[in-house]
């Protein structure tokens, strides 16, 4: 997008006054600026898993139940991303429910979060439109997400006529290839300051903060706000029947991970049928042991307050008498303990009628709007596109 | 974006139901479908001169005067396309009234015809996210309007790495190489059954029908309207300094066009100076004569209801005794005869204050958003963006 002399005096300018720390309570890091602006999205693939549950969504909860009461948080269900793939309407449509009830489940409350489907502001896209005129091709196809979701090389570029001659091969979409541009979209148009995301976001952040900059410079004014990361510490979970991959929503094996809605027993069977390893009594080793680890890691993320690290829960709990029988039976009981009122709730969530949800989501929608609605007159005013 | 066999297909399809004949009214190839919803747009470039008011907005005007009753109409400044390429917020703000000014002068009627500006309607942005998920890229680069934009010769890949490592050329922006299918989402929303464009535009028309086809064929409804072309006959006006070339904006010398608001004398003393040759008398010959061809061409499209072809034109009002200050004289007279009032209601329209103005644009743009929130609200709720 830019020449690397520009690019390098950007990035200082631009992260001259990140000052981060790590908060006491929620572990995440932050920054000490006073009204935040705090935005993440989340796209609907129906119940959340564990993964999801305690790489995103409580950190949220947690985010918003320590926020300032002059922090502003948006947390958006980002379903505009998700047609970036072929989706079933039907599917969908359940989806974005189940997502919304996820989130009163895990204790959002659209009483202190806007808690909205990105679909359902407009600004979103119209500011996505702005930015695209903006945003460098070359830039673009150096961005990493579109090659691994077509599973091709990181070196590929779109038009490569090596892998779009195959036979079979899906041809890239316009949007799979944009979306980091919807993305600095989503975010910049609340003028976020914070954005809680995981690691392997950072490179679609970064391109956030470097549009933000080159648009102000163009105009003249600090029309949006490059945006600071809020780096989640990382809280990989993984596959209970492949140990070595992440947990997640596309596994054909449903017994790979635990849903937010599992109900005791389902928890209990799942953990039980987890591959560990033949190696006797419990110890922690991520490489050497990556089944028990990971069982070890989940339960430690329930119970971060209570143990340094891993190895120390694993040092205070387990040891090399411990079997893993009973290393699992006390997982599968701390993942119960902690999951039963977010069951709870989102079973009464769900149980609202279509009616109900839907107003509830609008409501909150009218806020998003009117914020997104505002930002964007003032945008588009600067650049010539107004009346008055 | 298709396999070859499923474009042919699909080509066939669409243009069955296509049935062409040339309105008698106002020379334009339509189709004897009731019911027509026409929509064109036209970018804010300040007050148009000649070829855009032959070209475009007159004959708007008529399809407007000779419109049936259950037709519908949509005039749009396309402001969102003229920021794919930089623009001055002052003057862009100054364009865009000059031409909703412009739009009340040739006579287009915010009681018959839709007049609005792209921006002031979020569901074009909206529909063009959509679209972007369904349309490929490799369509898109195979497009050539942005490669003429940037200079680029028609077989350039928009990461071509000859053209884009030269020092000072700007990198292609994203807006620049997408926005035929945001042109796509601005005939599709308003299911818009014929679009009056000149031949440039028929690649661009063809991207739209087809992604209309393959979107609709993807959720088994009728959702978009594959749309028809109304081809203008060709109303090329070249400039008057140089009639090789077309009259444009952009050109430095402002006596080579003239503009719909020019007065008698300004008009006078442009065609006075205009470029012709050294050949004596008046005669019509585009290849050996372009600029006395341009002459009466201009004179011809004024006049079209009295001559059955610039050749008859000529044979008819002059001949080889005739000088080119006679020829200058009337065609002179003839622009000033039919702009005088063109140039008067743009006046009157532009001395309306900003308030008064800002209204009207407002008001036609709710017309422009009810009908496009309706069409999208449909569209994405087939594709499960919906609540209930």
């Amino acid at each position: 997008m830019f020449s690397p002399t520009a690019t390098r005096a950007l990035r200082r300018a631009a992260s001259s006054n990140t000052k981060h720390y790590i908060c006491p309570a929620c572990k995440y890091s932050t920054s000490n600026t006073p009204n935040r602006v705090i935005f993440s999205g989340i796209q609907p693939t129906g119940v959340p898993h564990l993964g999801n549950y305690l790489g995103a969504l409580r950190p949220w909860a947690k985010l918003q139940d320590g926020a300032a009461t002059d922090d502003r948080l948006l947390f958006s269900i980002v379903d505009l991303h998700a047609i970036t793939i072929k989706q079933d309407p039907r599917l969908l449509r359940q989806w974005r429910k189940e997502m919304f009830a996820s989130f009163l489940a895990v204790g959002l409350d659209p009483k202190k979060s806007i808690l909205f489907a990105q679909s359902d502001v407009p600004a979103h896209a119209e500011l996505m439109w702005i930015l695209s005129c903006f945003a460098s091709m070359g830039y673009l196809s150096r961005m990493t997400q579109w090659k691994s979701k077509m599973s091709l090389p990181s070196n590929a570029n779109p038009f490569d006529t090596s892998t779009s001659k195959k036979k079979d091969a899906p041809a890239l979409k316009l949007g799979l290839f944009s979306y980091p541009v919807l993305q600095a979209a989503d975010i910049l148009l609340y003028k976020t300051t914070h954005v809680p995301v995981g690691e392997d976001q950072a490179q679609h952040l970064e391109f956030a903060r470097e549009l933000a900059i080159t648009f102000n410079h163009t105009f003249g004014a600090d029309l949006l706000v490059p945006p600071q990361t809020i780096i989640s510490p990382a809280k990989r979970v993984m596959s209970l029947a492949e140990p070595t991959k992440k947990m997640s929503k596309s596994d054909p094996d449903v017994k790979s991970r635990i849903l937010i809605t599992d109900t005791k027993e389902e928890i209990h069977k799942k953990i039980k049928v987890a591959l560990t390893d033949s190696i006797q009594g419990v110890s922690y080793d991520r490489d050497s042991r990556p089944g028990v680890s990971n069982l070890i890691d989940i339960m430690y993320h329930f119970q971060e307050e209570h143990f340094a690290s891993p190895e120390q829960l694993t040092k205070d709990l387990f040891g090399p008498e411990t079997s893993l029988k009973v290393l699992k039976e006390k997982v599968a009981n701390t993942i119960d303990d902690h999951l039963r009122d977010v069951r709870e709730r989102f079973s009464s969530a769900m149980s609202m009628g279509d009616v109900e949800m839907s107003d509830m989501a609008r409501e909150s929608a009218d806020a998003a709007n009117q914020l997104a609605t505002s930002n964007l007159k003032t945008i588009k005013s600067q650049m010539g596109l107004g009346w008055d």
